[in-house]
């Protein structure tokens, strides 16, 4: 269901109403999940937002999300002066704290008491599907408890995989950083040439892999293969891909996602070619990146010799490095968070903000309100449009993030005429 | 050996044997070793000012240093328009291409023989001090030859391990994305509490290593540990620290040199403890991280229980990450290339340049030429000073690489005055 947030035309009346049914109380706001570099940008935009409308009395931050809210570790918000808000909202990762839990049923019912305790009649949880899914189940257990409340989720992940939303805050700067690493990386292995391969974050949806493609610039650029869990990986096909490519160019560069997987489903990480090379960790670690870059090295010798292959996993730099932010991403997340509580003082109650692309050639976005419940608990994959075979991402992708990841560092490089040989 | 390049005032009669004495003939330029973001400042200052001095003619690029130029692959560099220069100096990594390649006397021979056979009267290697050696070797075969060629050593390197040099073009860009990347894993760190090692480059220097100390803003910010090559690392201290920083502020940031070993010199990486789990790689890989995270896991849940560990690689991004330069390193690096050409002309007919930080409040540096002999071959490690015991380092060094490293990103954090609990 997607609701616009645009309001339609009021009669006197209706507006007397709304004015009398304003909510008042308190706002938590909470923040969820793995941290972004923009996620802040969202916790100021309700901030400032919230300032605006009286009703909203005290603004507290809860300290790690849901934890906080149980353990009553709520922040007074408005202490805090116009230039820490300024300066948090440009800090990378949440400056709230963040946590990863799935609130049980008799958490949700510490939560609501947490909430009557503290007069909270507004909450705004900033994170991924979870995070709606959370803010969903206390909005039911509210109801039926008869404690009128509002609750919204504002949308964070560098994931990019929230259903109904054109794309996530997070991601786009996410994606900025991953092509410029890409680009840098390719630079790299052109100077020095050899194999070498990449692993971008990733488990289910390939987005943040996919962006790589924004480091192509001249026709021979890399990433030369782009594999993301949306196809399935075939370590065979993986090697002759690679091949294919030194052998034309005399070199390769690799874009894989962490999450790719065989036709059965199963992991990379976690066949049975992996677990007899010993113990492997499957997040912050470089077992897969290893164990590509240990296949090549054996697997092409017979073919290639000696070959220099190396593997980097760009790790948390992706979600977390600061002064790198795409504008865009800055910019739609605070809105993303200011449109939660205009919604919620609003005539919409409850639900999740969303951003849609609007028509024409210069790129513009809308926020809207789309139902919990409609985001809650499923995730979104790159759509087959956007694969082209099983190892690269077709131009069209280009047009959907480009705008997002804003401009790409261009590269330079040499014409390079040739001085004519004298000798033998 | 340090001769400073500033000219003595010369009577009329020493300018006109000077101008008499002009050695009229091409250059050739080379990029050698890994490469930098600022290494191409160099080439295309070595471009520039070669242009304005008429005694060298062509101004030729070799395609992947020594090994281009006894391919005779040379790229004439007067053909590149001005836009392209600049957009290439700009741009990370060798532009034109580089080698990892120490030339046997046969070599050198070969390379005096395409010089000879091109005119080459000019010779600038831009490198490490593998670099500086290899344009040694071919001064003293060039000398017996009676061939009389200009040749020069253009520093690069983001280790900063070069002789007599206050520090080394490349260095700075280098320290300034380590810092960035240690900044922004903090925040991640402080938002999801846990334990993180980031394993950084430099097998012999900790300088990149230690540039981590640029992430602490806050009392509490990490990196709360800096284990650098200088000192001896043992996995029992190691662990001790962690678990000391852990039960202090319930988290722990660990910045870790690539080349951190035992009390017999031997790396961490190739120590009995880590064969024992199979093969492992000691460079493009994933491994150091991986043992160390592994090992806090394992040893430390006895104390802590299960524990939230997570190893990240920075890997190539410290060596090519765009559009993220420092921008006293760029300058430098075009001006120690510019300097290099300055002295080839006028009275020092071979050298290695290197800067030398002038006294005063403001950071001010000037280059210098010193001999080739005094900076090939060996290289330098972070003086005990800026040691502070055998897990950190000390904030001297802050004096030393703020500079180089240009301004920090600021981060904001909110004051976070609680709200008074309600509830028991």
């Amino acid at each position: 269901m997607v609701i616009n947030s645009d309001r339609a035309a009021q009669t006197e009346r209706e507006v007397e109403e709304s004015i009398l049914a304003k909510l008042k109380g308190n706002a938590v706001i909470g923040q969820s999940g793995g941290p972004t570099c923009v996620i802040n940008q969202s916790l100021v935009g309700i901030v400032r937002e919230a300032l605006k409308h009286e009703e909203i009395q005290g603004i507290y931050g809860a300290a790690h999300g849901v934890r906080g809210i149980m353990g009553e570790d709520l922040l007074d918000l408005r202490q805090e002066s116009d230039a820490t808000l300024e300066a948090v909202a440009a800090t990378p990762a949440a400056g709230l704290g963040s946590v990863r839990m799935k609130p049980t049923a008799d958490d949700c019912a510490r939560l609501l008491e947490v909430f009557k305790a503290h007069d909270v009649r507004y909450f705004f949880y900033i994170g991924g599907n979870d995070s709606a899914e959370t803010a969903h189940i206390v909005h039911e257990m509210a109801e039926r408890d008869g404690y009128e409340m509002r609750l919204y989720h504002v949308p964070k992940t560098i994931d990019n995989d929230l259903l109904v939303t054109d794309h996530c805050p997070g991601y786009g700067t996410a994606a900025r950083f991953v092509a410029h690493a890409i680009l840098g990386d390719n630079l790299d292995n052109r100077s020095l040439p050899g194999i070498k391969i990449d692993v971008i974050m990733g488990r289910h949806a390939g987005f943040l892999t996919a962006a790589s493609i924004l480091a192509r610039q001249h026709e021979d650029d890399g990433p030369h293969l782009i594999y993301v869990p949306e196809t399935v990986f075939s370590t065979q096909s993986f090697l002759e891909d690679v091949a294919g490519v030194y052998e034309r160019l005399g070199r390769c560069v690799v874009a894989v996602s962490e999450g790719v997987h065989d036709a059965q489903g199963k992991l990379v990480m976690q066949s049975s070619e992996v677990d007899s090379h010993g113990n492997v960790q499957l997040s912050g670690s470089g077992a897969l990146g290893d164990f590509l870059a240990g296949l090549v090295r054996d697997k092409l010798a017979d073919r290639f010799g000696k070959l220099r292959v190396r593997a980097d996993t760009l790790g948390y730099l992706q979600r977390s490095f600061p002064g790198f932010t795409s504008q865009v991403d800055a910019e739609e997340a605070a809105e993303a968070g200011r449109a939660a509580v205009r919604a919620a003082v609003g005539e919409t109650p409850h639900g999740s903000i969303a951003l849609r692309r609007l028509d024409g050639s210069t790129y513009r976005c809308e926020t809207f309100v789309t139902s919990l419940d409609s985001v809650a608990g499923n995730t979104k994959s790159l759509k087959s449009e956007f694969l082209k075979g099983d190892n690269d991402i077709d131009s069209q992708f280009v047009d959907y993030v480009s705008p997002l990841a804003g401009d790409v560092f261009q590269t330079g490089r040499l014409h390079g005429k040739r001085v004519t040989k004298r000798l033998s």
